[in-house]
């Protein structure tokens, strides 16, 4: 028995830096949302899946607790920056299959309590090891689609500005502003060529979605497909910078399952945790052709008021980026919108949302996971 | 189409502290013996669901990629203790559904490496903020069961004694000894009334299966029942002692689903991270009745040569307990029981073998996550 899996319900919490909040409360505030906009209650809810990258163990239980959702299988997800696409993959295909009706997806993360000091050492990652963090993997692919294509620090900037005046409208976003590309670029230098507001920040967050059947309810988001690829080694000599065949490899199996392409999309939430992340993610998802990312950008296309906006709600860069929650963030987001309920930042007539989220790569991987998801509206 | 899941292989690497062996070393020892002895080649491998509870995050797809396993699906999940056996739980279901036709099942944890110093408080947890770790959790249910069923300090003791001569068979164990109960009570007192050899040590290891369809082989090992369930907020007027009450739960849903009782099955492979997991498991799986755990053990009921054999492999407290790798670690041992291949530690003529392990909980919670599993022999 095949059913069509669908969002009946979404909320967060609001994003930032907030050490003195504990991360059930947030987690709380996110799901209590979601049941009350689905109309589902807690016992109705059959299983949960949760997304979650820094824990602590125990915490999603212990979150669920307290909102009186227990003996049910919890099942917490970690898969890099994706981890809260990748429980909403599981979801998806649990309710598919007809082995729940009704679960709940929750992404949350407690980055400023958790990110403390030092962090252990992994044997295992020799570059991680020798200081080749995040932001140094994005600059060096910056770096290559500059050389590569032509690809100019204002077109990188123009990103962090649209997104950053996009999160104005939205006013649970971490951060937002109404910034010129010189502005960008006086930043902080952070990891050549990235500068501070070109990064995305430390962020405290939940995201929740009640997941069910899309025969349960007329109003519900239906999920068209939803693809999870995992990285594989990346080629140094390889004609791509970094991260950006795991990004298309993953859109394709969506698009396709989906029966439909980029051009039938009215907007997207991508995965900018750097400038150059939302580059090669709308040339990944095919929004534009590789090398064209900047440029498509430059022209306004991706910007709220333009064909198919990109990041909405401001994205990692300026929403903020949880880990283990930006993926359920983003569906929320695309959910408001494909219900016309985004406010100031809705994308008008939208039908078609795409999501995606990119799980960061270390040790020469292309990306250790890639979500693509497709959502329709009611 | 619901198929049959089946164990197809097996393999781990050998337990201990074992500080200069990366994890994906460790990972790869276990799951190339895994692959070797189902037949099945990386390239066959559909998805990957990979049981870790202290990361770091991405160092599943960095073990896997080191073996040409890479694109596909890879779930890295977190249930506490459970977590191993809660990434079979899901596995079986996405066999059983016809998701995926084959899958690897991983469980892996560098325990030596990342707990290196402070851990971050909680700001949800006040009961661990304020020192209350699982030794002092399960030291408090040790006492309620001896003030509440006579269980003595002597019969606590005999399981550490029975677990690890079991061990003394098992050349991949950490410990194991010809102990007496008198040398267990005289080891150092950890948290009240359990010595240090009722506690189980630091592990480094890993633990691997491949899991298809019962049909895809006439020696595999069939999964009967595989129940997950998540805890709720115990009451400290319960009656019971802490953990009981899921282990009972999570058994009862397990046996009804395989259509079995625990009087048929001929080997366990429970959570005895404290000796007092274990009493508390075997009363909870139905092998002894409520307050009788203790009495049953003092008669060799479940000791090897004794009619129903419990942690033949040493159990957690001798084998090793790797956080996220115990329950594949576990499933490997019923695997290699129910196929006559466990040397001189073989349950003779074992039919039926059941698996339990019990995430621990904190914060009240009557544990986090308990996963019981009824495997057959081909």
């Amino acid at each position: 028995m095949s059913h069509q899996a669908a969002v009946l319900g979404v909320g967060t919490s609001s994003f930032g830096k907030q050490p003195e909040v504990p991360l059930a409360q947030l987690a709380w505030s996110a799901v209590q949302e979601a049941l009350s906009d689905s109309g589902v209650d807690a016992r109705g809810i059959e299983a949960a899946y949760v997304g979650s990258v820094l824990g602590p163990f125990g915490s999603a239980q212990r979150a669920l607790q307290g909102l009186g959702i227990g003996r049910i299988p919890v099942i917490t997800v970690e898969n890099a920056c994706a981890s809260g696409t990748t429980a909403f993959h599981e979801a998806c295909w649990a309710v598919r299959e007809g082995r729940y009706e009704t679960v709940l997806v929750l992404g949350q993360e407690h980055m400023s309590s958790r990110i403390t000091g030092a962090i252990p050492p992994d044997l295992g990652d020799p570059e991680g090891r020798s200081g080749l963090a995040l932001p140094g993997v994005y600059a060096m692919a910056a770096s290559r689609y500059m050389a590569r294509y032509g690809l100019t620090l204002r077109q990188l900037a123009q990103v962090s500005v649209k997104n950053h005046g996009h999160a104005l409208g939205n006013s649970r976003a971490q951060y937002s502003g109404d910034y010129t590309v010189e502005e960008v670029l006086a930043s902080p230098l952070i990891a050549d060529p990235l500068t501070l507001l070109q990064c995305c920040p430390i962020s405290d967050g939940a995201a929740a979605l009640v997941v069910g059947r899309a025969a349960a309810r007329r109003d519900a988001v239906r999920v068209r497909s939803c693809a999870l690829r995992s990285g594989r080694a990346w080629g140094y000599r390889s004609e791509h910078a970094w991260g950006f065949e795991i990004v298309r490899e993953t859109a394709e199996a969506a698009y396709a399952e989906a029966g439909l392409g980029a051009s039938e999309a009215d907007l997207f939430e991508v995965h900018d945790s750097f400038t150059i992340g939302e580059i090669l993610s709308i040339e990944g998802l095919g929004l534009a052709a590789e090398g064209e990312g900047g440029r498509l950008t430059e022209s306004g296309h991706t910007a709220l008021g333009g064909p198919q906006p990109v990041n909405p709600s401001g994205g990692l860069l300026s929403r903020g980026h949880p880990l283990g929650c930006t993926g359920v963030a983003q569906l929320a987001e695309v959910t408001w919108q494909l219900r016309g309920q985004a406010g100031a930042r809705q994308v008008e007539g939208a039908r078609i949302g795409v999501v995606e989220t990119m799980g960061g790569g270390v040790a020469g991987l292309d990306g250790n996971a890639c979500v693509v998801a497709v959502l329709e509206r009611p």
